[in-house]
């Protein structure tokens, strides 16, 4: 079941731009925040702002990961849900890949 | 003849990330800089730092184009060279959809 981010955490997760190749997403979060989980199709990452996040996976796994202004992560198609460890709101650009 | 923009300006576009199916580029370029003629495949713009610019096309056209921090433009493939016509930096982010 795939759970479109924008339809589960509309506060931290804006469409900037979609067409039928491409969604470009801009992802903002506070401390605390924790968006439920959801899926991507594969997708880069740009940090605009920095911070801390975990990574929590369906079958219970997590990851950390400690960002830089700048940074690309590459991921793909994945589902998960995200929160923000960290003590500073985070920025990023999410570019998604259709087909 | 497709002019790759690295390969012609590689002061002015640095990949900061590359796969078969996406490549992403930071552009930089200071007031009168002037990249040569290059082609794009279908790419998306989003732009970090504002200015104006120039672009000029291969049957000598030109279109001039005002940003903002945050505006986001589509472009189908396209062949044209660009120009700083500001006052100020500017730093954008392209990313190019392979195939």
């Amino acid at each position: 079941m795939l759970q479109d981010l924008v339809k589960v955490a509309p506060q931290n997760y804006k469409v900037l731009f979609e067409n039928n190749r491409i969604r470009l997403i801009e992802y903002t979060s506070k401390p605390g925040d924790k968006t439920p989980m959801h899926s991507h199709p594969a997708y880069l990452v740009y940090i605009l702002s920095p911070g801390k996040a975990r990574f929590t996976f369906p079958d219970g796994k997590t990851k950390e990961r400690e960002t830089r202004p700048g940074k690309v992560v590459w991921s793909e198609a994945v589902t998960h849900m995200e929160e923000n460890t960290g003590t500073t709101d985070i920025r990023a650009l999410i570019i998604e890949l259709k087909k």
